[in-house]
């Protein structure tokens, strides 16, 4: 804004850093491994049901409670309605989560190197927080999530390390916990990492989240869900309900039911997308990266000679974008995406051109 | 919850008495009067782009700045881009507007009889406030305006009321508290009320916000949007983006843009609601029924002889649902939603059927 004289009614404004999302370039040419989208389309009885989508329903609110979409997550899950919270994307249950749950004076914890909304939400809502460093492989350190704290939240796999904690490990900082409420944001759990879902029955400050944007290829629809204790989901549709009754929209709660449907669709792709992963693990190991092992659709990568922010310029230069951090400890990192076979084989075609170079 | 024992995260939960959306009826041989949706389906338009829906793009996060949909808001109404903000249904503008404007120690204003969400937002995020009782002809007092406060908010037309002030009215409000923010919230504004939206270049602390759900037949898609001063967007943008960069899906973006397009539609249908408005009120009165003159869809009614209650539920025997608020001052009224013209006869009918009994 060029008018920096403050009017009366700014001192009463909230001020924010908000969080930057990834670029959504309008260019279809780009190859886009910058923001973990799946590289293939959605099921197709998701398209089926776009195309016999009855129109007129549209005049009406969506049922408050998104009952169906609820239902089917919690069949699928082997779950009762009651334990799901559907919002819209993982995000949106996040930040009502924080709302919810986060209201100590005590510092919620969060690795520092993490999902970069955590401290996003911590600061809009005024929530005292706590990073806590990663060890030198990127993994958590149980002890530090052993001390007093506000709650504690973290994705598993790590983003944007693709590290894997096991269920054990999940389990003892939960157990250790049960004073405060444990998020595990399990955004990209589902390409090869073993959920912590089954621990809800048995820890009641458990909430396990994840989300359709990744592994189901719909983060256009935007839908996220919280899973855990009924108490817990009670809590979250309290909030929602004094923020907003109608969050998720008619169509995203038609598709979202069809996406579940199609299981076998969802499995093949995941398979695909996982076969391709390993496979550009050996690729960008040939080219002179280095990584942790991922669990996820990404990969973290640090080159041994050439910094990560030439590379990512280099890179976007050529229509392949990929994610760069410029942040402490990961600014010689590049997060990306699995896409496609073909997709792959272009970024390893540019980065060995450009590493040639 | 049967289990009342409260568990030891329980302490740090932000409990809130949410709000209670009207009924949503499975049963579709319900006449749905009781949450001022629109008879009339969509434009055909926002159909036909529902038929041809390029499935693929949902594998692909939306553009967070819901660009495309600002810009077709922003030349309708001959504004620029940068003076409009579009979120979930005017329920997640006005919830992220409480959250970004009224952070004052002063309380904010609204009326006694407004819409039930106002109180609900201010509980939710410990905002100071003071209702401010209408009139006994359900009009806003101007004088309660012009004391200290820390914001205004009100609907004009007034919900559940219908009741409409003029511009010069909002104007002098405006002007006297150009300290604060003032929201104007016009869910109903299309049906018959002069717009503030004007002001808007008069005055940087006015924000103007409208909806998709009401006039333009999308409740199910939830789209609603604001329009002020670009500092006052850009605030409220920067609060979005610290709670959920991608708050609107591609079908909300690409069908509501369809919706703005199909102007004559629009306009055709609004003039057929304000149509049946008319004679529903002519109908009302034969009946016995007496009301404050409404500017919206929907009649907020009282009967001379027989409580509004018994009516309530007598019409729900008879599948007719309209909206009944227990609270205090209008707890003898009915507010019911400007149905198709077959819909109001059945109500007209049942209604003499029922006061004959």
């Amino acid at each position: 804004m060029c008018d920096t004289k403050q009017n009366g009614w700014e001192k009463n404004v909230r001020k924010v850093i908000p969080y930057t999302p990834g670029e959504q370039p309008g260019n279809t040419k780009v190859i886009k491994l910058n923001t973990n989208e799946n590289p293939y389309p959605p099921a197709p009885a998701v398209e089926e049901a776009m195309k016999n989508f009855p129109a007129d329903i549209l005049r009406l609110y969506p049922d408050p409670s998104v009952g169906k979409l609820t239902e089917a997550l919690a069949e699928y899950y082997g779950l009762k309605k009651e334990n799901v919270f559907v919002g819209v994307g993982s995000d949106d249950v996040l930040a009502t989560a924080f709302l919810t749950f986060f209201n100590s004076k005590k510092p919620v914890f969060f690795p520092d190197i993490t999902y970069s909304f955590y401290d996003v939400w911590a600061k809009l809502y005024q929530i005292p927080y706590e990073c806590k460093p990663l060890d030198e492989n990127f993994s958590i350190v149980k002890e530090d999530y052993l001390q007093e704290n506000g709650g504690i939240i973290f994705p598993n796999p790590n983003a944007p390390t693709g590290v894997l904690q096991t269920v054990e490990f999940i389990e003892e900082i939960v157990k250790a916990n049960q004073d405060v409420v444990v998020i595990i944001d399990e955004a990209y759990i589902d390409f090869g990492g073993e959920s912590c879902l089954p621990l809800i029955h048995k820890y009641d400050n458990l909430l396990v989240v994840q989300t359709f944007s990744k592994s189901r290829s719909l983060a256009g629809l935007r839908i996220g869900f919280a899973m855990g204790n009924e108490k817990l989901i009670s809590y979250l549709n309290d909030v929602k309900y004094s923020i907003n009754s109608y969050t998720m929209n008619q169509p995203s709660i038609i598709l979202g039911v069809e996406s579940i449907k199609e299981d076998s669709y969802f499995k093949e792709t995941i398979k695909k997308v996982v076969a391709t992963r390993e496979r550009s693990k050996e690729k960008l190991k040939e080219l002179g990266f280095s990584f942790q092992d991922s669990y996820s659709n990404f990969i973290f990568a640090t080159h041994k000679q050439r910094p990560a922010k030439e590379l990512f310029e280099a890179l976007k230069k050529k229509d392949i974008y990929v994610r760069y951090f410029n942040q402490e400890r990961i600014s010689d990192y590049l997060r990306i995406t699995i896409g496609t076979d073909e997709e792959m084989d272009r970024l390893f075609e540019e980065l060995k051109s450009i590493l040639n170079q």
